[in-house]
């Protein structure tokens, strides 16, 4: 059978390979610890599942428009422009079904083959696979532990830029690293993109995720508006996963084409589950509220318990649902050099599962720190207490 | 702002801008008898409903699996092989977010840059546009009127077969034109199929809106299920249009990497539907039957009243919602040599809103006849007669 070629550029996300080797040593009948998943053990908020089924009752079951129902777009670029004082009207929004879709049509937009994308390294392994498998070329940039979290490498983001640049990639408040920018690195973004008149995919996923202070967003910079198109989503705040809906917001002419692209894709996203989105954006927040309280229970003694461990050192991010410690020390300590052999036997010694920094991409070069990374989504305080104390006895002893 | 040069290749389903004309039409006050697009106005199956609402109040609304649950793998694997005579198995199901996503998909699985693929013309226009988006040849072949029904133009497909064909995509059972191919005509598909070694896309999207005989499919003949990708949806079936529902069904190899495109485009399909469309194949089936019931009777008045119309002449298909009425002569009494024209004054003058011949693709050399698409799944039989009596009032003077 002859496949189409471009299939070889193909990227996944190997984290699911770690769920298949997790599950199959629970079924030698050991206890996991899962760490490695970003999806959420807690049930979506009852108003929105009540809202979901009146709407469905009410025959909201046939097509509806491309970009989503007017209601919900109206009510979510509201929402947009209160938490990151924009513009935006409904004709900049269009519905998706998930967080994932914007990221291939924003590229099938408006990156040409050859063009060069910045991408964050370590960050979410689709951006390069959809950037290779569309014919561009995926220039990888990264962070550096700073003094409470990890920083972007401006310098070496700088230096990527070529003539043939033509888009970046931006996950603040960033997936595996949970690193977010300061005001002045926003600034420092927006004269770049400037300068080298860049489009940006402002990948959101995590914006509401936060547990102090405020999230700020590149597009709510002067003129940024123009220049971004933001990657939403239902799922994180509402736990809201499985649902599969979000949005792509931004310039009208890219929204567009990105609505055509939906024509062709999948004609539109579930009808009835937008009556639930706008219950979840209009309707009692205290279901958000619990799920943020239930998760920053988690993070603290996730990151309590990762910091005592000798050799690790964990930053503890106001925001996003992961951990990324620094095991450069730990891994020395116990004659690991490998992140694989690392990560498997800790599994077997102790159930605790998670993924590396390899599941986020290659190792650049000059790369001597190590890291792994925790989701604390996915678990109940008690097995993150159990799981990494286990932890603790086995790399230190 | 400097767009992605493929975005000039991607085309788009006119029919929309039909609806819009339409309820530009009826702000003013008018009746509009919607005859132009494939949504049903029937409420889906309240079993259905039922199991989805279970579904998520069960929690099953975090990720799934990206190629859907293995129960609803398995089970549709078993009533495909049921009416089809196949041994598919769970590995060569993968759920998708709806009917169109296995177009795309198998586009990109299967076909390199310059492959040239054959296409029905009239046919669903996702198709043309897909091949020409990603960097395919679109070559039609036509459908000719038979004695009962259309039937594929055999002579101008064989002709229309280079070394660079690599691709047959078959919309049996077929929108707009609602032809079915007699099982010699398979046989004549299969052996072409054999002889330049090409892949089918089965758009089987109508498969089980039938209201006599049983439905065919070319998967079923020898050798072809390894040669075929089913397009499966369960949208029609079940009244499911706004829920967003389908799979590609194929071989293992070919599945594997459409699921590989699953995690990059969307994650998976929504978790907690797949639960209704469990019940859908398995609970009571007397939602469905009473769908078709109602679709049959609305069938029957639409084909008499246009049958009685002068200068027009329209087949009784057995299966879809579709309706492709000769209306050459009609045209021509009338002194309309423009679709559009005589569309837009048949909407103004009575309110019957349809598509037509060109909104499934563009007329092909030598074509003579003149043809509108009317779809009767979302208008009720009362609003049938009346507004076909009214088109026919118009159309006799």
């Amino acid at each position: 059978m002859k496949l189409a070629t471009r299939l070889s550029f193909l990227g996944t996300e190997t984290a699911f390979a770690v769920s298949s080797e997790a599950k199959k040593y629970a079924l030698k009948g050991n206890t996991v610890y899962p760490f490695h998943l970003g999806d959420l053990n807690i049930h979506s908020p009852e108003n929105i599942i009540q809202a979901t089924e009146r709407a469905m009752r009410d025959g909201k079951t046939g097509y509806c428009p491309n970009v989503g129902i007017p209601e919900l777009c109206e009510i979510l670029a509201e929402d947009i422009n209160k938490s990151h004082g924009t513009t935006y009207k409904m004709k900049n929004v269009g519905i998706q079904p998930g967080g994932k879709p914007t990221i291939g049509k924003f590229i099938l937009s408006l990156m040409n083959p050859g063009d060069e994308v910045l991408h964050p390294n370590p960050g979410y392994p689709i951006y390069e696979s959809m950037i290779e498998f569309h014919g561009g070329v995926a220039v990888p940039y990264s962070y550096v532990e700073g003094k409470e979290n990890f920083e972007l490498n401006f310098d070496e983001l700088e230096k990527s830029i070529t003539a043939k640049t033509k888009i970046l990639i931006f996950n603040n408040l960033q997936n595996p690293t949970a690193a977010e920018s300061s005001q002045a690195e926003l600034v420092k973004i927006a004269e770049i993109v400037r300068k080298h008149n860049l489009y940006v995919l402002c990948d959101e996923a995590y914006f509401d995720i936060r547990y102090k202070g405020k999230s700020q967003s590149l597009a709510s910079l002067p003129g940024m508006q123009e220049k971004c198109v933001i990657l939403y989503t239902f799922k994180k705040k509402f736990a809201m996963t499985g649902w599969r809906l979000g949005a792509s917001i931004g310039p009208n002419n890219i929204v567009d084409h990105i609505a055509k692209l939906n024509v062709n894709d999948e004609s539109c996203s579930n009808h009835f589950i937008q009556y639930g989105a706008i219950e979840g954006l209009t309707g009692d927040q205290s279901g958000a509220k619990k799920i943020l309280d239930i998760l920053k229970k988690r993070r603290d003694k996730a990151v309590e318990i990762l910091n005592s461990i000798k050799g690790v050192h964990c930053f503890k991010p106001n925001a996003t649902f992961y951990l990324f410690p620094n095991v450069t020390d730990v891994m020395q300590n116990k004659g690991f050099t490998d992140y694989n052999i690392f990560r498997e036997k800790t599994l077997e010694a102790t159930g605790v599962s998670f993924c590396t920094r390899l599941h986020f991409g290659r190792e650049l070069p000059n790369e001597n720190k190590r890291y792994i990374r925790f989701a604390y989504s996915g678990i109940n305080i008690d097995q993150i207490e159990e799981g990494l104390s286990r932890l603790k006895l086995f790399l230190e002893n």
